[in-house]
């Protein structure tokens, strides 16, 4: 059995979806787990915090003032990293001008919004019920909904999704005039991971291009597609829930992995077992099922170093503008990308060599996968309340 | 002119060595550069610690002792990445075989060494003379040279190298039987980036694989080269020095620049004038001026925030075992990849969109190399011991 040989051999792993490989060196996790044993970490933040500008009722840096929302609020970024209007520029290539080869740039028009999850401040995805999360999955829905093109492939699946998911006013938003291409649901978590503030949120960055890590996937899941006649991660799925080894979690609808190439520490991948391209596929069952996907993935993050454990997530799915054939290659799936390695405390750190050479793990996929399963159950810092 | 509108618009950059996209948003500076000044850091380490791994006369981890060496040290890390001598692993890839499309992996050896810059366990380049930095230089040659596969088309280039640097024999290892395809030297400086060891010192991970990002550059200077016939960075570099826009700094041999497609907020690219393809190309004149960069740029550094700036650098160089036309590819350049942003505490996260979407900085390269320029001079601590 080869994969025996691959918990004691240093190798590479090569990602599907992005085409690219990665280093595994699984021996170096020989060293003793020195797993210094952190004192539990409680939450110790107000429920209310009269200085958060996500807080109900709060004024925010240029001067708007929050809604008493309950669970969702959505809003412009006060600071977008797009402009929604700016001036034109379309600089020719030329094959002759070398400073149109090398000085390449093209521009970018967008919106950023931000999302908070809940009206406490002192909560996290971990400590929600999967019946809190599922506000959030319906205002993820309906916010992509009404951003999709006029003659998207989905827009049966939107118009049925908003009738089905009742309105929440603090969580609407208006779409911008201008088509745009792709929308980025995101989340940073914990200072670790450059989130100043802890009050439950997300991001959305919609832009008028497709961005580089969305791109690779639908490229990779494409020559899949073309090559095999299937899904890559229809037939990923199956096998994970053949193998066993890297699964974490299943219902009926979403598996919850340590995917085989898995870069970061703890990285996982929920991905939904039938060909759902984009939210506005999930019917109300699978919506709560994926909110208990999300909730099992941050609750057992936190209980496996007992810490509010950091990490960045996103979902991908199709895009907001394109053809029939890139909605039906797109397949729903979030990223969890995790630096906590064996404590509290103890990062991995992505530098010199995963920079300039090659992303480099220790850990294996499924040493990782392993340890995630044995921490279900309530959250840890319940009993300390 | 195009390139003011760039200041303004939120858009892409396009970085040929690697042949993807990363976004620009320059009015997200525009928020007050609320430039905390910090109190300029001394440097309070002793100049020998005896509990340091790395300082002369010292013992290791594994029990072997440290030489009183007098300025570079090179030896085998104790706990490398890559294994040397490990069990055999050919999988087959097999078209109707689903895993063995999905879950592939494949054997990689080699050997890590870690490298001390100086017996001085206080000093850093910053604080280093470029004279001083030149026996780094030669060490970095010499095994870069020691380790060439037998056939190499730099081989007669070698044999000069090695003739003309004097040998250290503190800094001299002896290569592994088995021919390795790739030498990566990389140092990955303070804490922000993963060292937990202030004694200035670098890493040197060889693999039996030709790792990603060489992989990639190699792909795309080759692709640069066969459709213009010249070559990618040696167009580059007469671009920067027409334009000056991101030129930080420049001796006969080598320029330092802000590159175009920068992600970090202060990365700078230091790149050979003339064609070098290794560092077995350089000449003693070359090796004192490469010297003189590296210096420019740590110093640099050091003075922006008044503080140890932390970054990881890494040398691209012809691969240790390549054709004729791959060496030829080659052009020698080192990357700087600093997170600091604004100040010796605030860092640009590259997170959630960064991972999920597509790298993003806020300050562009322009105004990032017009700060780096105003920056030379003295290092601000000397003035402070
Ligand atoms: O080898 P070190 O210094 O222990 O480790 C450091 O550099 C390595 C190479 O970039 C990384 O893999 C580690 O995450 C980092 O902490
Ligand atoms: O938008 P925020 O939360 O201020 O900023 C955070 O997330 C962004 C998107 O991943 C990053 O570009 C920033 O570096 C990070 O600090």
């Amino acid at each position: 059995m080869p994969d025996e040989v691959l918990n004691d051999i240093s190798h590479r792993r090569y990602n599907p979806l992005t085409g690219s490989w990665l280093l595994v060196s699984p021996h170096r996790t020989k060293r003793p787990w020195q797993g210094a044993q952190e004192t539990p970490s409680k939450n110790t933040l107000p429920s209310y915090d009269p200085k958060c500008y996500l807080c109900p009722g709060n004024k925010r840096a240029q001067g708007d003032s929050n809604p008493p929302y309950k669970n969702t609020f959505a809003f412009v970024n006060d600071y977008s990293a797009v402009k929604e209007i700016q001036q034109d520029y379309h600089p020719e290539t030329n094959k002759d001008d070398v400073a149109s080869l090398l000085l390449q740039a093209r521009p970018v028009t967008g919106r950023c919004y931000v999302l908070t999850f809940s009206a406490k401040h002192d909560t996290t995805l971990a400590d929600m019920t999967p019946e809190e999360i599922v506000p959030v999955i319906n205002t993820w829905t309906r916010i992509y909904a009404s951003h999709l093109s006029s003659s998207h492939p989905l827009q049966d699946q939107a118009a049925k999704a908003l009738s089905a998911i009742p309105e929440n006013p603090d969580g609407e938003v208006t779409p911008p005039k201008h088509q745009l291409k792709n929308m980025q649901i995101f989340e940073n978590k914990g200072a670790a991971m450059g989130c100043s503030n802890p009050h439950p949120h997300c991001q959305i960055w919609t832009t008028s291009t497709l961005p580089e890590e969305p791109g690779k996937e639908l490229v990779n899941m494409g020559k899949y597609k073309s090559d095999t006649g299937r899904h890559l991660l229809g037939d990923y799925v199956k096998l994970e829930l053949e193998k066993k080894e890297r699964l974490v979690w299943e219902n009926d609808s979403f598996v919850v992995v340590c995917p085989w190439w898995a870069l970061w520490p703890f990285e996982v991948l929920i991905i939904s077992k039938r060909h759902v391209r984009a939210l506005v596929d999930l019917d109300d069952k699978e919506r709560l099922e994926f909110a208990q996907a999300v909730q099992e993935v941050a609750r057992r993050y936190d209980n496996l170093f007992e810490t509010n454990f950091p990490y960045s997530s996103g979902i991908h799915q199709a895009p907001l503008d394109c053809t029939e054939e890139e909605a039906e290659t797109s397949w729903f799936h979030m990223h969890f990308y995790p630096p906590l390695l064996r404590s509290a405390t103890v990062k991995k750190f992505l530098v010199g060599y995963e920079l300039m050479a090659e992303p480099q793990r220790d850990i294996t996929p499924e040493q990782a996968a392993s340890k995630l399963r044995e921490c279900g159950g309530e959250l840890y810092r319940k009993s300390l309340q």
